[in-house]
């Protein structure tokens, strides 16, 4: 049984300057906060989200069991980000569906919804809104800033943006900016969205519609892109659907039914497992995300690429950061893959800043970060362990960098 | 200048028994043959064709100089696959959208389309199909039957469902089934053509409606799995979109407009190079390409699994073959690795079959077994050469195996 969590949210009137030139006033952001905050206020850690998650990292909400936060099995009491030691705090980005203003939103300056005229923004936009966040609730120093995949992007900009606010940076399973092939699935994951009849333009909640048919396939395609080929062959392999439905005698133990012996021939329905899993997981997506942060957020994954400014050069970015740094890849993620880790790693240590790297052998391909890993848990408990034994007010340099983690390669 | 290619058709009345336990009467079949049969009926070579490739493999259309066959480069006179010593047949397999009957014709039975009615077809069915054309062309023995990708499946069941009617197979960039990957990205491309409101059940033809939506996404999904993430990155990288229609003054030598330097901050318009770069193969796809062909091209590639008759052992399916096997796969090809072509070669070798493979190191993904790649071609010519030089009515013992081609590992 997990902790309990209440959803906090706090309205920001004055305007949010955008990268792209634009700007967004009387924004809400959405937060939950886990732990208390020590009187140095020196213990506050920063969890930052990937697409689809929220500020809803950790614990359960009153009453609902099954409502556990995205990050339980890493952030909570006892857990590797332990709550009992630091101030964990989850935001919901601007653009999102979960909270914090997004395109569902009526804008305040025209009373209509925003739909697909809110504004876009980036890691850039959000790092500084979280900035803001942190500035109302008095904290002006992170002990660290932490995420996976996109959140890790987050960490990463956390780092350059506002380098005298941080003591450490976790990064996990990220990339310094999107490759060409992962541009072209997100483009597949938006046309699908914006061809899609119900998506109106982006302004189809005045025709109450939702433009599920493309929700369905950007999921679908998302997801595929999170497993790794060699778990989707160990979980699914060519096996055919399980036809609960089809036969009674069919059933096994506990209800299930066996699979089928022959192929049914059949174009439009389900004939193998995968395709029953991916349509699952696709109609339980299209009923809760909303189509226009789909839009927003894969654009803002697109669009980071810290080096963009600097010719190219990742370390002439980086070498504004302070911090020390944890970065860590998993080795079947070909999504971020581990060579995508190691030029963060390449462009951290050019600079000489103190940066430890483990490359995980987790079979789950990039979902790895999300996942009960013991050697990845343990990792990163030992990490927090050696930020939360440091004395409060020393500079970073003064932590040790945490042992070698068995079965990791350093 | 390509040579003059004159695509012929034939008419069956006779039922094919399909695998499904369908059958399929009055279908035709759309061919094209190059050079000359000899005397002795001895060195006919048929190539099978891909996903959406056809009976046009080379030369060109009399008064159609860009009309080139999509192995144009590997097969005409002179070419790897010589047609001044062998006699070539393309064949367009049904249920296809080149000229075989499919879901685009009408049913004889009913004179109405046969839309998503058309009778699933499988490998095994699509080689019973060319078989049964053989005949009639009075070809009872192929000097070697040869593809690429599913065109290598075709050329792989061929050895088993005729084994007796064969002395090569060559088998490029294929793989002896569908992994879960495989299939997941084909039910994301399904998905989105079923779902496409203009493709009401399959029967879009009635009213006269195309989802071209669904298929733009289809070809999306597929021409990312073709290509490599090297090449990707070499072509496209992060490039911006060249704003041709933006400014003049931007155009540089050849009309080209130069690279944008900042952002345009879109969700909805193309951004970067690889985004237009697949709009633009998208739209040309769907101008062509029959939605029910997709779907039953693409379950043709699900279902075909030579080993799912004998407990997954392709070893045993294997047995039955008598030729000489050439076996290729390309480094970067992630679609269809080589790994799945070593379980082939594996599987040969422990029948102690005839069977030469090369790993080429090219750097085109899948899609290299359509392109320009001297190592290969030369790979593929010095076979053909062998097989020209071989006594017509030799077993194929008596073949020598060809020499280590330079730069493939054998």
């Amino acid at each position: 049984m997990s902790f309990i969590a209440t959803p906090q949210s706090m309205h920001f009137a004055e305007p949010l300057p955008l990268q792209s030139g634009a700007a967004i006033a009387d924004y809400t952001l959405a937060y939950e906060t886990y732990g208390t905050l020590d009187a140095a206020r020196s213990n506050a850690v920063l969890i930052c989200h990937a697409l689809n998650a929220s500020h809803h990292v950790a614990g359960s909400y009153a009453g609902q069991p099954r409502s556990e936060g995205w990050w339980d099995n890493m952030v909570g009491p006892g857990k590797p980000v332990d709550t009992d030691r630091f101030f964990v705090i989850g935001i919901n980005n601007l653009g999102s569906c979960f909270g914090s203003t997004g395109p569902a939103d009526a804008n305040p300056a025209t009373g209509r919804i925003w739909g697909a005229d809110f504004p876009v923004v980036t890691v850039e936009d959000w790092v500084n809104a979280q900035a803001r966040l942190l500035d109302a609730l008095g904290i002006r120093t992170l002990a660290a800033v932490m995420g996976g995949s996109l959140g890790g992007m987050q960490a990463l900009s956390w780092t350059m943006q506002h380098p005298e606010r941080l003591r450490h940076a976790v990064v996990i399973a990220s990339a310094p900016n999107l490759n060409a092939e992962n541009i072209a699935f997100n483009e597949v994951a938006r046309r699908a969205i914006v061809t899609d009849p119900d998506f109106h333009g982006g302004n189809f909640y005045e025709h109450a519609t939702v433009p599920k048919r493309g929700l369905r396939i950007a999921r679908m395609v998302g997801h595929i892109t999170y497993l790794s080929d060699d778990v989707m062959n160990e979980k699914f392999g060519r096996q055919l659907r399980r036809a609960v439905e089809d036969t009674v005698e069919g059933a096994g133990p506990g209800g299930d039914a066996a699979a089928p012996a022959a192929y049914r021939y059949t174009t439009q329905d389900v004939e193998f497992q995968i395709e029953s899993y991916l349509r699952h997981q696709a109609d339980k997506f299209s009923d809760y995300f909303d189509a226009n942060t789909y839009l927003l957020i894969t654009r803002a994954l697109d669009y980071f690429d810290p080096a963009r400014d600097h010719g190219g050069r990742l370390a002439e970015a980086l070498a504004r950061a302070q911090c020390r740094f944890l970065i860590a890849s998993f080795t079947t993620d070909w999504r971020f893959s581990p060579a995508r880790s190691r030029e963060i790693v390449r462009a951290l240590l050019d600079n000489g800043h103190d940066v430890s790297y483990a490359e995980i052998d987790a079979p789950h391909g990039h979902d790895a970060f999300l996942l009960e890993d013991p050697r990845y848990l343990a990792l990163v408990r030992s990490y927090f362990d050696r930020i939360a034994r440091e004395p409060a007010t020393a500079p970073a340099a003064a932590v040790a960098p945490p042992p070698p983690v068995e079965g990791a390669a350093a």
